[in-house]
């Protein structure tokens, strides 16, 4: 095989998991298969195999990237004095939510369900899963401590509890979303806020 | 085949959903076939298919009996005048999950992760489940309509959003405890009371 160029080399990955993400949304995750997304991609089975060893890797890397994305943009806006507030760091993180639902090769939020389903039944998928979205809840729990030292939420909080509550909100943003119908991010966020009657 | 009396329906249908919520705890919803129910039972496959026509009626069953019964407990709260707060709905419907997931036959909300993941890929679960996950949806609008009236959460909410976010509480308990591990509860409901700093 030629040497691809590290540039061509990660656009030959992003070309696999994109067919991953179609190939998925179309057929769920136990219905999706390697050759599936082997035709998909347009590749050989080899060039594929190269990049995933399985469906498994495959779909963790498409959740690995939006987890990672939302943890970095959840730290990144706790460090000003004061802090973001929990309500407008809700608001961003869901437009980020937006963002992966409108992909071109298809709502990636379809394809994260699919994959709590998966982890849900345990084995490799929870395994793999289990400590990455564990990461994503310690930054949120960081950012509980923080609105805890400025006042905004209550002092006696326990932060690990707040943060389940504020990370719930995600998931059942996704769901809502594609089982409800939209609801605009701003909006959303001010649902939250409004269980503060005292603002 | 001889005539059952109606408990004895009742007593076979139930059989029926138990067998179908160990499959698919084991398989997955996708992995899981009628055979595998027909076997689990122990009942003829004449029989099963008398009570069920297909799986997705089987695990629809299964969502809307705890769907059903999430809504009467959210309807039942909400006359006494003050009605019960937030916080303390979301314990009681917390607790009512605790109950789903501690079932002889398995962790029902493993079955319900299932379901949403059959649910979001479109076609006729998302048909059966929308309008029903819709009526719980609009009872804990009502709850919201009702808070707002109490002065319990913020005198310009929309009581839409309140629901959206209320609701998301729910299937984001469900996922955190099978990914992150248990919370109490009642931590849980500390968590949102926290929200409100001048409590």
């Amino acid at each position: 095989m030629p040497r691809l160029t590290p540039a061509r080399r990660a656009a030959r990955r992003e070309q696999v998991l994109q067919a991953a993400i179609r190939a998925v949304i179309r057929s769920g995750f136990q219905g999706m298969t390697m050759a599936d997304v082997i035709a998909e991609s347009g590749l050989s089975a080899g060039a594929v195999y190269g990049y995933f060893a399985s469906k498994n890797d495959l779909l963790v890397a498409v959740a690995e990237t939006h987890l990672h994305g939302l943890e970095e943009l959840v730290a990144s806006r706790l460090s000003p004095d004061p802090p973001i507030s929990p309500a407008d760091l809700l608001e961003l993180l869901i437009e980020q939510v937006r963002i992966m639902a409108d992909q071109p090769e298809g709502d990636l939020t379809v394809v994260i369900v699919q994959i709590w389903g998966q982890a849900v039944l345990g084995g490799e998928v929870c395994d793999i899963m289990a400590p990455r979205v564990g990461l994503l809840y310690d930054t949120i729990c960081d950012a509980a401590r923080c609105w805890r030292e400025h006042g905004m939420i209550a002092a006696d909080a326990d932060p690990e509890a707040v943060a389940r509550v504020f990370t719930s909100l995600l998931p059942g943003y996704m769901l809502q979303r594609l089982v409800l119908g939209e609801i605009a991010p701003a909006d959303y966020a001010a649902g939250l806020r409004a269980f503060d009657p005292g603002r």
